[in-house]
């Protein structure tokens, strides 16, 4: 398989995968943004998110920013962003602040020093918890604590689960595939003794 | 918060998420079947995927399957077999295969020991390559290689993409939302000096 054609095909493999902006800042103050689909839920209690860093598709940037001031963000990319987020990817030099680059614009919240999207809808900010070395390929994950989210309330269900689809968050397939969602069902809890039911 | 608000609200954070099933057997010959929104992209030279099990929400059955047999399927879950999917993941006793449980078919390629669900229509064989301990949260990351892909030729592109939308592969949002997609865009290779066009 040529090298291009066999990162298309096992990167879409595993399934769609979540659209999330890195904010970060080196230690000059700097600002860094790189879009990633390879965020994951590690765990609600601590929360914790992870975060698969390939040296070949993600700007070292971002992974020295995290590793040196040891905060960074995510932020979901929804429709309207999506060409823009997808822009993020692109080898930019050291100097240049992909905010700058691609017109997406920096926030801050009172209490975090890491930049935010202003335009994404859901908003998480985190501290590095762990790095670990995946010795199979020489990846690293990254560990994440969850510290703040913003996001709208009107979203937030009453049992906890939080409506991205009406925050307009996208998927994204392969390498360059972004893909907005309908949702067909919510599933009530899986008992042994009895089937799944629609809820919501 | 409360425990359930909490695992609903924190499994909503990093977007939408792949779904798929793992299909395994122990070593008497028992298959196991269970859904995961866990599993991941880890890299495509070596073919990598990436599977985090959380102890207290999969079934260890699957896990100590793994462990012991070295292999494991992966399945993606498409719109027809959500609800059987999310089915999968009651406590029924070691005994019963949920397989037998969901109605489910179990299906075997010429070469590999683990079962696939024939209803699936992107089917993945993986071999055990590493696990690592997340101490942060004391869950295990399964790293597996892939031996095998089963999948329809004709919705492989010229350049390598799987359109897995195609295939009515689903997305999920914390613990129990089910998604169809629509794709945007897939956009071109990103550089600084121009913007990203649609493609395809």
């Amino acid at each position: 398989m040529d090298q291009r054609y066999r990162a298309l095909f096992v990167n879409s493999l595993s399934g769609f995968k979540s659209a999330n902006l890195v904010g970060t800042k080196d230690q000059a103050g700097l600002t860094n943004l790189t879009i990633v689909s390879s965020v994951f839920h590690v765990g609600a209690n601590p929360p914790l998110m992870g975060l698969l860093m390939r040296p070949h598709n993600v700007p070292r940037d971002t992974l020295e920013n995290i590793k040196q001031t040891k905060v960074f963000t995510l932020n979901h990319v929804n429709k309207q962003i999506a060409a823009a987020a997808h822009q993020t990817s692109a080898r930019y030099d050291h100097s240049v602040s992909e905010f700058d680059a691609t017109g997406l614009t920096p926030w801050y919240s009172e209490t975090f020093s890491a930049p935010y999207v202003k335009e994404s809808r859901l908003k998480i900010g985190l501290s590095l918890d762990t790095v670990h070395l995946i010795e199979a390929n020489q990846t690293e994950l990254i560990i994440g604590r969850i510290e703040e989210v913003i996001v709208d309330e009107a979203v937030v269900t009453q049992d906890g689960y939080i409506d991205i689809e009406q925050l307009g968050s996208v998927a994204i397939t392969s390498l360059d595939g972004y893909h907005s969602t309908q949702r067909i069902a919510r599933y009530s809890y899986a008992q042994p003794d009895r089937k799944p039911e629609p809820k919501g």
